[in-house]
């Protein structure tokens, strides 16, 4: 297990594509790479993982780890699943996208001060007084982020004093940003080529629980003008950035405008709805991109799609369940990552499709019980 | 490379089914079982071949080698890529589907002989002299075929005498059959589970080149009281041998009534379709069959899609080509099983869905036509 075995040779003439990163948005990947006949080889974190269970040309490696990520690419493409790689290995490996670009879903202060987009009111603050004299300024409320490293809710926290930063942030930087009243949050996908060609799906909806991502609906129910708003913003971004591969810009909806809250570049959680919904998945458009070949087409295939994550289950492992998923409606779209069971972990997602809303949504979270235990 | 590499444990509660046979149709079930975290196993012919490029937990070994295989299998649930497969192996490791069923579809003087469903007129014939007055009972013009091992019009022939036949049929039976005078072919694929639950997806048209599947067509253009008897006698069938996964039943359309043609107890040609036009894939249902979960919902998901397979191809890589296919029509769905070129081999194909049947096939034909570097 977990020896090399990439390069072979066997394969001339495949495209090769490496991804650094052994989880499931590796996983999804293989799915799109399989149908295309795309070599995926992945860099992952153990063998036995969610990607390394299922790509063969899988080798286990530290994200950090130069001299292993260096022989591993090899001259070949290489994107990236997670934004968690040191600077000086993504120019070593000329990642696509590219260093210049991922810094700025990165660095969340670098994305604040940098970017050409709606932001919330924000401060960068290092100490104790500049942090509250930040929330004092917000209202005595705000939102703390730690600007790197962030994810699935970690390194976000509402607080009313430095006091309730739930981590240890005295010697760094800590961005203090308005508390956003928003009626909604949505999120942005595109997707963008070496050569400029960038392409947009339909904006979806997204409902977070505990700070993580939980349901997206797709389109997103909000006027057509807010659409054209949001996909203008995203395809800034994606211009100003030079991403290369899919790009999703989750924005807060308040009083009719938006706000961007986070970036990601890379398949992202918001666009997992697109593998059944969209006549191209997320997962095959990045590596479209990334290959610089032409782009997908986006639109989707049923008036809406609703996708909903397993973020946790009561039973030990939720693949027992599929039974009674299936016994009660044979038409959701079952997703599971060959994950363990933790509270709070992705471990699976289910996507159901249909022309009314309120029957797919309820579908979906029905599926989502079953598969939770409850 | 193709050391043993499964049974680790380390996926404790992943369901497992092992496949034998190392073609595409295992490659494409694949994409499937990642999607489930469904471990797939594969005994493959070799290891960097469609299958192994795919398949983590994939071993090379012959599919008559019944010691390699019950050692591969380990007493898991196990399906089977194509019928060229022993007896007594089949019966060893208790395949799905199983000796008894798999009959029907290896031996077609079997399948003539007991099968309860409309046949051609037909003659099993040993000699020179047998094979020639079949022929002539069926008015000079037969269709000869290999009672085992057929496949992909090899083993079939139209005859007007015995010298006609291109196999050494000498000391063997040869079926002489009825050349029917079709007015169009059509195939009905159903699934079925141990527990008898059926379920069929819409039939489709099939067009033959040279012998070989080459465009589908779903639905089939037909009248309702035809799709009706397609999936009444496919469900008889289903009944009759007892299988387990997907039957595909393909039949003649001969002056409004149907004729039975060719059995396959596995994924088959004519289903393909079904990865991007139905609810449910022939490769999901056939693992959710074999492990007998609730089978998927059969509706096609667009008014139209056609499939059409890349057999040939000027380019040493039809890969090459990727570029220029989706320069054209980014919407064309491309499925490339990692083989190499042989004319006459079934090296990929692609599947274009919509709501226009002249234009969604005419974009299937010309995707297939730039892989074929015409």
């Amino acid at each position: 297990m977990g020896q090399k075995v990439v390069g072979t040779g066997a394969r001339a003439g495949a495209p090769v594509v490496c991804v650094i990163g052994g989880g499931q948005l590796a996983r999804m990947m293989q799915e799109a790479a399989i149908a295309l006949g795309v070599e995926l080889r992945a860099l992952v974190e153990a063998d036995d993982g969610s990607a390394g269970q299922a790509i063969r040309y899988s080798q286990v490696g530290a994200a950090d780890d130069r001299a292993t990520i260096e022989e591993f690419v090899d001259g070949e493409i290489v994107t990236v699943e997670h934004e968690h790689i040191p600077d000086d290995i993504l120019r070593a490996i000329d990642s696509r996208p590219s260093a210049d670009a991922l810094v700025f879903a990165q660095d969340k202060l670098v994305m604040r001060a940098s970017l050409d987009a709606p932001h919330p009111t924000w401060y960068e603050a290092a100490t104790a007084d500049d942090i509250d004299a930040a929330v004092e300024r917000l209202g005595g409320v705000a939102i703390a982020k730690v600007p790197r490293g962030g994810y699935d809710g970690k390194g976000v926290a509402v607080i009313r004093s430095h006091t309730d930063i739930p981590w240890t942030w005295e010697g760094d930087s800590v961005l203090v940003e308005e508390k956003v009243p928003f009626d909604m949050e949505v999120s942005q996908l595109v997707a963008r080529r070496p050569s400029g060609e960038m392409v947009a799906w339909p904006l979806v909806r997204s409902v977070q629980r505990d700070g993580i991502c939980f349901e997206v609906t797709a389109p997103a129910p909000v006027p057509d003008d807010l659409r054209e708003q949001a996909a203008a913003i995203a395809a800034r971004i994606a211009d100003q950035t030079g991403v290369v591969g899919v790009l999703a810009v989750e924005m807060f909806v308040v009083r009719g405008a938006l706000i961007v809250n986070e970036l990601a570049m890379r398949p992202h959680n918001t666009g997992h709805w697109t593998i059944e919904g969209a006549v191209t998945s997320q997962f095959e458009q990045h590596l479209r991109a990334v290959l610089d070949l032409p782009l997908g087409d986006t639109r989707a295939v049923a008036p809406w799609s609703v996708m909903v994550n397993l973020l946790d289950s009561a039973l030990s492992d939720p693949r027992e369940a599929l039974r009674d998923v299936w016994e009660a409606d044979p038409g959701v779209k079952i997703h599971m990552y060959g994950k363990e069971v933790r509270p709070g972990r992705k471990i699976g997602h289910v996507t159901v499709t249909g022309t009314d809303l309120d029957d797919v949504r309820a579908r979906a979270h029905a599926a989502i019980a079953t598969l939770e235990g409850r």
